[in-house]
């Protein structure tokens, strides 16, 4: 597969949607981005890395995090976590609460905030320290030991936290929260404020790509825990337009509001792209539109 | 592939699970059906067709029906579709009708009811007869022209039609029927009836393993829209356990509450796997657990 | 009293809000009507009846004669009707669906349109022709016989019906419907495109000021069944505003989107007012604030 | 009126009632209380106080200070309150999270949790200090300065308040709470601690049967915001009960958890019944039967 090529002809045609759509703009460290930007990188299964455009810039990765503390979780604990937390699709963004109060504290889906919330209590209870422990998974994974947490970002978050608090609280009165919420909270926010880069991010991915094997070659999940991983990233991964990146995309993916997305063709490659402009659902515009397209030219949706 | 092996591998595994669970008793036709049946059936991309059990066996086809009437709107229309029906998993089943009065009477994907009489509405429009023409259509690519009707399901299901009518109703109140709501009920009915087996479901699925490509070699849809139909029944198919059947199964899949599923492995066959015990979710007790295993044994899940 | 005084004291005083609002527009019968109209009667318990304005204009009922009938069916069949109706407050226009849903097709109040259904289905029932038995009372209260129904107005809402089709067939779903749906919602549309004027309303609604006694003198309902009629028009009888109508008009009250609003005094008198324009929850903008007007003249709010 | 003889009257009548139900059990401190205690007080508009059973008993009050809450915050800030929090019945109890986010953090009355904690974030903002200014006006009103807070009560409230914290940020992610959350929920609880009896209940809840007068002649409020808090104790004052304590007791009343009712009759009296066993709604079951025979004894009702 000539990647170069497929990465270059990609950037050339979602040229006209790099800096459309909105930056998130909850808080001032994220809104300040400059929308003009993307890029996208391919690691493969056989160690080759490509890029083009912005694919070695730094950007925060929010919720792109979320499926590396799940694998955490799963490697920690195994299938256990599943009595915290679902892998259903949430159906709509305005239901969290809703669903939340009616499921009794347990969150659909590891994937929405309430889930990740689980994820993070349940590493902090088993690490001491979570965030910590995601970002040494990341740094070993992507072979990059700079990586670290943009601090304006994660106290950004803390001081604007109302809402995740909220949810927090709601999971600790039906029981299903295991440390303080404030404690919780810290840990989560310090992950979502890692920064990396496409090309970090696509390297670090690449274990769900390989049936669970790491950059060193030992085992961070079984082969069939990684495709289950990558399972709720296709139906949980693009908040409330997991059918829709289905559709068009058809790969096992996971964006955050800062622009990312990671996706995985399972025994081929991982993939990340970004670029900050959203769409109404909270996926990059950009983003969304080159992962279909590449999946266009290689013809290698899993459907 | 030793189909052979591996379905009678598979039908000694799930044998303990037969019986169990719940069989429909919305009404009577389907109540009375004998719950201690199994089959299962694959058809394979190269005129391959295996099968054990109770494979042969007639069963009312029920919700298995839906891709199939998707598939003949999406040849008719194109994506045009899409207009009037989403293609995001609904959350949960209590929401349909919630979920319905918020999105202005635009269902949330063609596979749960009020998206199928959507379906069926359109189908109505550009066919005249959407019941023959989905009929026709199972007949054709499942080679066997005795596939038939059992009209006293379809006759007790109108008169035990009011929740059908309400959504039917509500979404003709936003402008999202085209023809009279009895019309669609009955044509919708009709479609839900076909009483069929499962070497018939899975020969006639076939079409979706062969990027489109029907029993006569001739073109349902292109690679592309199979790709999509695809997607929506993974993110989509099995009501309210999409997520769970995914992480499980890993495929993508239709449910009925008849007992039957339908599952595609893109290139390679369709499968119909059989036996009415179903669990609170609407989906065959056994049968999930038989897909489920037949990924273990081929390793041929989409992730 | 000096009732004449009063109700001038009010007219003039609402005159800049004769107009405002939006007229019911949903068909065209309803829309037609002249938004720069007002009228206001005032029937007292010793027979006295006095008016101002358009007070003579005979008008559409719509909902106001939601209380007659429900009045007629406890007179009928006594407190065993709340086996299929509720008597709280819904909280929310958009919700009647859900919570229709969610409470196994018992309507919240006999004053929302599923709990209207409800109680129309039981007249049926118990008096063969709801329509009739309605419009009967309402002649032999207010002593016009003259009075009748709007056939235009009746025949073009069921022509609209789909939305109270779609209530009338989820309630049957759960089996609280006796009659056919087409039947009920006949006798629905038919008691509310009664026409009436202030006058005759505000004379026949007079037996709920007066422990329910009629006109001949005979009684309809008991004291404390009377008493529970204008408890339910108190904290149901506005839509989603009769929080804000109990605050700013401390009256028992139902409204219509006809722009008319009867209103109870218990002991003293019967009030109606009607002016075309509706505020966004469906109530009469003048109405309402002639009511109000009309407490804080008099005192006799309940409170 | 012989009100200690309607009292035994009622006493002797409710008496099989006394002991049934729940006692509140989501606290140590709550669910050891005896629950086979009945007191009912009376204080009319002449200075007059009776009352028969365990009148004289302190219990925890509980949400029966929130009226008094919500009449301070008018004496001190005038309608302008009615920005932050609505006047309109809630529907059902389990809506409160979903109405919340629906509407934009604006809770749907001040007697609901969410309210009465933006009610208490007033307060604090305004007096320095809710808790004692509550505390304050009840000792005042009831003549009795040795009303206290239960510390045990508060504390064990504050180490079970995930809910209400999530009520509380939900409405600062709103922008809707002026002050931190930890000092909100401290002030709200320390005045659901205070303890008061039958006695002091009634006799504190005067001034709202006196057009807002109070015990030493002064003014709380007009006598036009007395009625608009009546009115909103009618239509919110009990949970999700409201329509039906509207229909069986016809007048204002605000229910705590701790097993008391206040109600006022305009212009005559106002009550304090107690009995701890409570209804599924939260309501005491032997009190909501009092308040019933007091009001079918007297002919009392407001309707």
């Amino acid at each position: 597969m000539d990647y170069q090529g497929v990465l270059t002809e990609i950037a050339a045609s979602v040229k006209g949607l790099v800096g459309s759509g909105q930056v998130a703009d909850y808080i001032p460290a994220l809104s300040s981005v400059d929308p003009d930007q993307f890029g996208i990188a391919v690691a493969d299964v056989h160690g080759e890395v490509h890029g083009v455009g912005d694919w070695q810039v730094p950007f925060s990765v929010q919720s792109v995090s979320k499926p590396f503390a799940l694998a955490l979780a799963l490697a920690h604990s195994g299938e256990g976590i599943w009595r915290r937390v679902g892998r259903e699709p949430s159906g709509t963004a305005f239901n969290s609460l809703v669903q939340l109060e009616h499921e009794h504290g347990v969150p659909r889906n590891p994937f929405i905030n309430a889930g990740a919330l689980v994820i993070t209590d349940h590493l902090v209870t088993t690490t001491g320290d979570a965030g910590t422990a995601v970002l040494d998974l990341l740094r070993a994974e992507s072979g990059n030991p700079h990586i670290s947490v943009d601090e304006d970002v994660a106290i950004s978050e803390l001081a604007n936290a109302d809402r995740n608090a909220a949810l927090a609280h709601l999971m600790a009165s039906y029981g299903n929260m295991e440390n303080p919420v404030p404690v919780v909270l810290e840990n989560y926010f310090w992950q979502c404020a890692v920064r990396m880069s496409c090309r970090d991010l696509a390297t670090a991915g690449l274990f769900l790509a390989r049936e669970g094997v790491r950059a060193d070659g030992s085992r961070l999940l079984s082969g069939s825990l990684t495709k289950r991983v990558n399972s709720v990233m296709l139906t949980c991964g693009t908040y409330d337009a997991a059918g829709d990146f289905a559709y068009r995309v058809g790969l096992p993916g996971k964006s955050g509001v800062g622009g990312g997305i990671l996706a995985v063709i399972p025994n081929r490659c991982a993939l990340c792209v970004w670029s900050p402009g959203l769409d109404a659902r909270g996926n990059s515009v950009a983003g969304v539109a080159a992962l279909e397209e590449f999946t266009t030219l290689t013809g290698w949706s899993v459907f």
